[in-house]
């Protein structure tokens, strides 16, 4: 049984959404992957969301560009919270994308993350199933601890590169 | 049995979309309004936009303000016409609206009007049955006449103005 | 005797209007296509929409971009109704266009579809068309029942591809 | 102790994040709230945010202005999950605010909702909370089932009044 | 004969127009002023546009909002110069008029000024004109000059104000 | 001596500007070419201003990107009328060059043309100095009949290929 | 002698940059205001700005609105430091100015504040000067540690006020 | 003992840093680069910031991409100067950098330069620095004379090509 459910438009999305993907893999955590479309495919849509929902699924990313309905109409049929990402694409650029995830009427919200942050969704939804899992949660803070430990390195590598610069002048 | 059906997200459109409503009873067109949400009452959108097809509507004006996803979801959910209305509200000011109705994803489109521009929602409405009504094609000329002859008149008392003040200096 | 005419402003517009044609032949409705100008051809331009209108067309497709008065100025000659696209072109990548496209003033709507939208415009005139002619809306519904295949098989292939995966790992 | 904290840069976001307490009492959820700036009393905001974390709180909702700093910086200093909240004001609007909490890095998520939403991000807290307490999720079932009788009502209001202006003709 | 024609869209650019038909008046310039529109009364338009080139005109000034395709239109219809002013209304504030009236196609340029602009449309008109002729090219130096005096006196009145000020402390 | 002046900001912005060039030639008018700065170079940039005017100069293009100030420091040197360009160049694709060169405040305007537009610039500048000059004039409105004709012939040969590809099927 | 000059391109300006002149005199440092611009009085700007750098002065406030050339034609006069406020004006609301300001071409720095923000343009300029005044430094450190105890008791005043509403509760 | 610190997000904005780092070479100021984070690396920021400023460093150079929140919490952190470059990265193009790195709220200021002006912030900074440092002022006013003589041999090659094309001619 997934707890994370991964749903985009089209299988075009995928490239980017991958990023997300191994976040969730890397953090252990089951997930279902879904194409559908608020549009071409709405009852389908939201049978998915509900079973998803009804099978014990926690939390949903939901990702889509250009008029992306996708994240608003997932979160109008669950009560899970759901995690929007825009994608960057079309002559706007994803500017499109982000205002429709983000803009949501009063009631129904979207947790919207950056244009094409595939990363950036799956660890919020990590951080949100961490609140109630320890384990998870140490995880979390040992990724922030990497993530610190390799920005050190390169300061350190950057350090190195300009001593001898310097050195050798 | 109408041949328009006008829906909206919130009561507060009301207020503007008067002006599609007022051409519709210019024009001698039945119409039915409804207020709806693609978040709050998916099933139930559909099931009125289904309904509505199903007894022989011709065509449907969505009008929605800041994400405004009711538009796009309409068209998904039928293969008449949707004319969208973006609503000028919110901090964007309607831009949020306008690149989420405009936008749609290739297969589903939506006939996309100014923001705010209820009155013109109205008349393409008219314009599109106007293809196969002969009756319905004179009004809409005639319309346009009275267009012409109101300008006419602007001009012509803005040009008396301007004689007369010619004449007092 | 074609019912739908399809105007841009210039040949380079073509390779995406290609777009709208092959939807047109793929419904096959007869279409005229031209090159016109509302400023370097104005005159031509408004007679041939005169023209078209009076030999019994029924709606017409303007493309343009940048300034892209093309769709307005055509909306103006005609009651027919006037779908415009906005091309994606020049330093502002469409905007403009849009913009120019979709802000028409009260009177004299264009139905406007996404940047760069042909496919989407031709499926619009199509939808259009269909409200009076139940084969024609029927042809619509197969497309949208195809593309919802399309998608599912989409989807399938990503999750056998997952199963694979998952049993490989 | 409170699970969720609430914490804005300036006491004049007070009026607009009025709108997440309320929904925040209204779903019997303890809360602190703080006023306190990225800028000027970073230490300060950061004792808070791990003093918080440290006594049990499970997530932050985070609100500010124009540059809009702090919900990223507050993300920056705790594993909890953060809901930033980008302002309505000065000369841009919000957009500012915006794109400083939406466009963060890879890494270090906020869950942005939209310029304004104050009542959108306190749901989107009850929602990650509702996660794992059926008690919480049912109330959120019930407070959607109320959004829709309240819609429900308002069109019936609608209905009501279309059918006596129509009698009345 | 007038050398300046001014044409707006609409009787309600009068009030922002009236800044520079009071500048035409300061530099003693005959001026026709008309309301007409590029979809309204297209033929209306070009007729007044090709009459008054014919009279003797020398150059428009075409005001309009929105889409704004007046200017353009004006100047497919001329080969006189023509200053476009995008008008400061509705939802885009003047960024769609902005856009529509600078961006135009390759071959009809449009002299535009910023938003609103209506007395720098004027002075555009009078710098344009004053090429040929040294008494009103002598005029516009004065202009020049009163706003530079005019500039000086501001800055001394602060002076003053500061020194008193200072005295007072 | 050179009737048209024709300045710019860096030699980068000569690939632009010979479009410009190139129509000035063609319609056999003098020009002078300059590099100059109104920040690098301000009192350079002011003597050549001044030292075009008092030769008899009439009218002078000022190309720039990013901020943009050439155009508007010209304007504020001389009297003459002066064609501001907005390069496409740097993170904002030439808005911001847009923006600063359109946006004048009252008292001195510069007549803005397209992002990129160099030879519309230039033939705003042709229509300018046709005012005075019927053999320009005429060459003007010979350049726009070429223009038509070659809409024609793009039209022409449209129209061929439909019929082939027609006949073909 | 003054070490700090205020210019500023018109006396409207004069209420917003009323905020930078409190700053300067809280923290006892000489200024001299100036009204001037950048296009009506170019020469008399370029003057004050070299006799106020030739008499000593240390550094430049320049606000302007709309096209807002004047910090960047100040900093092209000078080598001081210049610190440029777009104001919050026209339709545009500012977006103009700071794209203006901020977007200076490679050579010419101007040290640009947010929209409208006079107050920390005077305490830029302060901070400019303190890197050699250790008492402006400890001053500006006071300034500082008070902005944070107006936090506090802020932050003070609502904690008292949620614990007095739970109490009544 | 450096005076100058320079600071970036990611090793990845070097490359366009290194235009900083020359010109701070070219003035032979000495400088620390620091890779750091404001929300990976926080207190290790901070702990930077302090050191750099207790051990004499007079200003730093902060550059963000995306939210780009370092140079807010850099300045938030001392009261040295602080110049914020805006990176050109992601799908806004720097335009989020931007807006969050010049809207600062009051109080905190940051001295922002152009998208991507790596070079102009040096530039500022060793104007900041030459306040009271008469031989950094010279080498600045040579630095701006040298500008001036590229600038005009690039008009002088120009001058010389055009001659020549003349001649040929």
């Amino acid at each position: 049984m997934s707890q994370i459910g991964v749903i985009m438009g089209s299988d075009s999305d995928l490239k980017v959404m991958e990023d997300a993907i191994k976040i969730l893999r890397q953090f252990d955590l089951d997930y279902d992957v879904k194409i559908s479309s608020a549009h071409r495919a709405l009852e389908r849509t939201v049978d998915w969301v509900k079973g998803f929902e009804a099978q014990g699924g926690k939390l949903i990313i939901a990702a889509a560009g250009l008029a992306a309905h996708l994240p608003g109409v997932v979160a109008g049929a669950t009560t899970l919270p759901v995690i929007g990402v825009p994608m960057h694409s079309g002559a706007l650029e994803g500017v499109d994308a982000l205002y429709s995830i983000v803009q949501m009427p009063p009631g129904i919200p979207v947790a919207t993350v950056g244009i094409g942050a595939a990363r950036n969704a799956a660890l919020l939804a990590v951080q949100i199933l961490a609140i109630q899992d320890q384990a998870l949660s140490d995880k979390v803070k040992n990724y922030r601890a990497q993530m610190l430990k390799d920005l050190e390195a390169k300061d350190e590598a950057l350090q190195v590169r300009i001593r001898e610069e310097g050195t050798r002048t």
